[in-house]
């Protein structure tokens, strides 16, 4: 009698699905006096952060394919993820072309829909992100260790094309697993960032809001209505090296992790300046689950409630904290510095949903005015599938 | 021997659908010399009226999600639905939270896939319709009775943002089946209606084409081919309270429907001003098929075919009339007025797909011209799944 | 006993698919100082070509549907077909209402997914190409010949609507399958061409880039970072009548397609003026595919690989060559003339995926500056599903 073997049902190429995501955000500003003389009086928000459809999925075995239009930020539609990857190449790992975010910074490495935060913190403002170019990444064999590096052309536009002289970038990115212990869901990661981007045509540009974007309006989202609050403006034929270090660590329901950025730029005149940037948070989950680590890009990843609110439960609940720093203040350049204190609390109502509400406090020291002060009051519901 | 109990399989969450649109327009102004005096010669258009692609379903069981962008509409592209909500909460029902139709008018209700002519009635310019708010709405248990209320954002933008000095509006409606009879297909609808609007920075604008959009050129789709008939302009420092009633029936293959709505407008120097829309409307079925009604949101819907083309049938007919004005005028306030007398006919080819010709003639009184006419001809192929 | 009969199992209907491409394209121009003096220094760019994500499929048995925005064209997003279809009438074929490509020439009826350069030829600067209207199509029983025709709004924008004083353009195309024989792969193709051009307003333009469009920047793709390298300006009140003819033949590994086109333009004081266009291009399969021919649309297709890469194979590799011209200096225009000789080298991975190279040489001769020349390198990954 013949045994019943099982056969696995061959998978049917294309095999590509939709995805989508809704960030709505409503906030309110309270500006101190010299706060509004900087940057004018700061109108609420209620609307859209992103607004997401879009497909990915395998072309061929190998072949990933992930097309992404944001309907809300700037550029309206932008592309968020458009790119082709080969994956699986013996002695390579994958390679990738398109537009996506480039390998440097853990905060920057974390997709918009597993932040803890409702924004990455201040001293993402020195990470080039999303650009377009060529990357490959690989990882040992238990992934513990991974590399990515990339070129891109520099600046890339909201529509990921980037058309000038000839300006260029690349990024590397290295993370290690130092130790962990599934049992106890401990582990702890550290990370090593470098990136050198040689601008065209406009030149260099490093600028930040205080952790809180509000919204943007007018066609094509092109106008902001928060400002940058620390700005170089343009810088003539600058080039930059920038590196980064990152530390993390998940014990069960606690959560911690900082990144150290610094910028070396090389100014026109055989000048320097250095910008610096940094950041430490911890959350803590009051009904105990604890964040999962995504071993590929080295990030940790949002929760999943052990009680769905959809299952009667009251889902996942968190306290959060960061402060970060960036200081745009170095040689000639007066971009001004700025501190941030977040306080945050999260409710995860299942894998795909969460409430959140950040509270910001921003301190700025800036030219002319000087110092200056604001109080954000930030709230988001973010469903995805 | 145990008996063969049959097990519904469990739907597999998240259970997203695709959805499309396409409203191919054409149409022609004949205007009369006082008419292109006040508003410059109309072009004649063929093109799109509304194109979209979207997604719905539910994220969890109780968890619904939404997002349309639509691609011809201003803002190009706009947001034509993007939410969330929580159905079936005790006792409250459905909490949604995002951008859609606010409840307020019969007209505003209904659905663009559901119109019975090209455009809604004069009397839809009263309505807050498209905002970003906080909704609930329930029903008795027969959902003979419905009540929807919501808070908004206003004045919302096509892309679903509302950033300003906090304007905010309110909505409320609620239906009643007065009397029904399936087996005769019959049913009688009434309706009431409340708005409260608080617009900040530009002020209050009431305004209205007459009952034909034409189409929308430029970047974003911001420049609209048919001038406002009727525009009261921008109200400073203006606020509304407004009202409506819905009185609506149909009989086998006959459906009336009527809503009459004001709003009563307080002005910046405590002058105030009360505007004024109605409408009154007849559509026929030739072949005989009744318009069912959508008992949870309260409006008619368009006709299922009992012989569909792609079946070998002739598909639907309907021949359909209506007449409306708006009143713009009262007080300081110069808006104009304007009665319009639409006839149209309908051809359902099956329950996805209609043609549409309507021909509208506008009487229009408006300064500095004062008494002008026009006539529009116009026709639509609609066509969604 | 019973026999078993299969029945097939009922489509259902809407039966509607997901649809996306991507096209990531990279190119540099040099230029001589002639070209530079004419047109300025061309950016280099690196983006996205084409960025797509659309539906198609099925409303009713008849009944086809289409919408695909564009991401990255001009118009950004701008419509790349958006129509309705009702197919099998009988004596009639099929009729399609929508924006699309209208009938006329093979180069310009071939889908950008299916072009074996990066660009289409020169000539096609003298096709109606994609517009808003009303077209049939039918073929013979074996689909040896086909005819098309089609009447449409002229212009049409980049969001498929045509809004002015009602300009208009008619359009036809018939072919026919000379010889073919499938054992060797041989097939023998003509083609004719006609089409009328009324534009209103703005006037009748031609102008063509040099086979490279390069990408586009700003709001809505508004600026081409690639100058028209030929150009009639607007020409008042001019109508055209446009003629072509198309020769093809495949035998094996070799394709080789050629089309001839004229446009004899009325212009405004009575006079007159001839453009012509004109390519010759030979492909060549070094792995030995063989190019399969559209039926219904008379164009060829893309290679099959009988290797593709992610079976282990080295995918197939094409060597192409194209002369084309276009002049479009005549009577009082003074538009230019170019001539471009175009290398090739095709390498599709799969069906779904390819990466090309163009070498282009552009000769352009126009006041005030005449002869100048031009040296393009691009490339393209182009993925689509």
């Amino acid at each position: 009698k013949p045994s019943a073997v099982a056969v696995p049902k061959a998978t049917k190429y294309p095999n590509i699905e939709l995805n989508g995501m809704l960030h709505i955000d409503g906030g309110v500003v309270a500006q101190d006096q010299a706060n509004i003389d900087l940057y004018g009086d700061v109108d609420n928000s209620l609307g859209f952060r992103r607004a997401r459809i879009g497909v990915d999925g395998f072309i061929t075995e190998h072949l990933f394919f992930r097309l992404v239009p944001d309907f809300a930020l700037s550029g309206r539609p932008s592309f968020r993820d458009a790119y082709v990857e080969y994956r699986d190449l013996p002695g390579i790992g994958t390679i990738r072309l398109g537009e996506s975010r480039q390998p440097f910074g853990m905060d920057a490495q974390t997709p918009a829909s597993e932040l803890l935060f409702l924004e990455r913190s201040l001293s993402f403002a020195l990470s080039p992100f999303r650009q377009t170019g060529l990357g490959f990444r690989n990882h040992n064999e238990d992934e513990s260790v991974t590399w990515h590096g990339a070129v891109f052309g520099y600046t890339t536009d909201p529509y990921g094309n980037s058309i000038n002289e000839s300006g260029f970038g690349a990024a590397a990115r290295s993370t290690a697993i130092l130790w962990e212990d599934e049992s106890a869901e401990t582990l702890v990661h550290v990370g090593a960032d470098y990136a050198y981007l040689h601008p065209a045509d406009e030149g260099l540009r490093y600028r930040s809001v205080p952790e809180y974007t509000g919204l943007q309006r007018g066609l094509g989202a092109s106008i902001a209505v928060m400002p940058s609050f620390v700005d170089t403006g343009f810088l003539d034929d600058a080039t930059s090296n920038a590196f980064g270090l990152e530390l993390a660590a998940v014990r069960g329901p606690l959560l911690v992790q900082g990144e150290l950025v610094a910028s070396v730029v090389e100014l026109e005149a055989g000048d320097s300046a250095t910008f610096r940037g940094a950041y430490a948070q911890a959350i803590y989950c009051l009904t105990g689950e604890s964040h999962g680590y995504n071993r590929e890009f080295g990030h940790f990843k949002r929760l999943d409630p052990k009680c769905p609110v959809s299952e009667g439960g009251c889902g996942a609940w968190e306290l959060a904290a960061r402060f970060s720093l960036l200081d745009l203040e170095d040689g000639p350049i007066e971009g001004g510095t700025i501190n941030d204190l977040t306080l945050g609390v999260n409710w995860f109502l299942n894998r795909h949903t969460r409430l959140q509400f950040n509270y910001i406090h921003a301190w700025t020291d800036r030219a002319p005015v000087g110092l200056n002060e604001a109080d954000i009051y930030a709230s988001r519901l973010a469903v995805d599938f």
